[in-house]
């Protein structure tokens, strides 16, 4: 690295940072940057700048927004009285892309782990219950991962919730689609079995 | 991607333009972005800002350089009897992580390539001849790759140079260090076999 002058081992460096980019990744990555328009190098430096100044959080459901609401929050065609509850901007956007859902989102902005010191007071379910309170909503629907910390979070909302008229349903749990089934695990083919439906 | 807000979207489409980096990686290191402290976020758009408008070419050895000379041209310590003449940067910097060279460099910027009509006029090679006519240099080792360009230049070179009393070097070719001769093909053995050295 040091046989490159000192503005490109800088550029390097940062890349470098970044998750799953490694020294020779860096490289060339900023070898592609010299011999890449102006335009092009300057624009990426711009979108990079910009980035964490006008991006912030809705409002409403805490996704990332560069307004006041988010995409979501602002559309008059989803449905108000269904909310779905996520961990994450991530999980969010991979509920998104499936298509399968038309309601609001409520973004926990984490999951109970009392082994990480992460009680129901660090994440967002103060704001969750009193969105339920102020608005009409008809189901909630709990879509954290179905890990540990995930399954308890649930858990404890389906708790909390159980004093209000509403529905309260988790996503359901089996063998992932295209799966083959010596390569699941057990503990998902249980949830499966029980989980069976008529055809 | 139209699940994010749009300078999430812009950041997203300029780093899917970089080599090797498709749309999920680039999301990745969007969001990665987005956590990291706004320090980190400025100085990767800074340097990559700064990175064209501060990096020329050495006008001596024709490398990236931040000055008007590269370091290696520069140093007080480099042999300046001795020039290898490379194709590129790349080239050149993988000889430096050698350590097994202490003279000067001199970068084609190209390889003959009757095919896609570069002709010598297309790389350094009045530069070279110039920079011979004018220092007192002991001997030019041509370091171009064994590919067929690599070779027809390099050739080339050394008719070219053949009138200068001056030593004129080829790199050698042979069966790599660590490697398994069942997988090396059979030009790269033959040479080995004719090259082959007394021990």
């Amino acid at each position: 690295m040091n046989h490159y002058p000192a503005p490109i081992i800088r550029v390097i460096h940062n890349f470098g940072k970044l998750p799953g980019i490694g020294g020779k990744t860096a490289e060339r990555l900023a070898m592609h940057l010299l011999n890449a328009p102006e335009a092009d190098c300057l624009e990426l430096s711009a979108s990079i700048g910009a980035l964490k100044k006008s991006v912030g959080l809705c409002s409403q459901c805490f996704a990332l927004s560069d307004g006041d609401l988010c995409k979501i929050c602002a559309s008059p065609v989803r449905d108000r009285a269904i909310l779905c509850v996520v961990e994450n901007q991530a999980d969010m956007v991979a509920i998104e892309k499936s298509g399968a859902y038309t309601g609001l989102y409520h973004l926990l902005g984490g999951l109970l782990s009392p082994m990480d010191n992460i009680g129901p007071n660090d994440i967002r379910i103060r704001d969750l219950i009193s969105k339920i309170e102020k608005n009409t909503i008809r189901e909630v629907i709990i879509a954290t991962g179905t890990n540990v910390e995930g399954e308890s979070t649930a858990s404890y909302i389906s708790t909390r919730l159980s004093g209000y008229p509403l529905s309260i349903t988790r996503i359901a749990s089996g063998v992932p689609m295209g799966g083959d089934l010596k390569y699941v695990d057990q503990v998902t083919l249980k949830k499966a079995m029980e989980a069976r439906h008529a055809l």
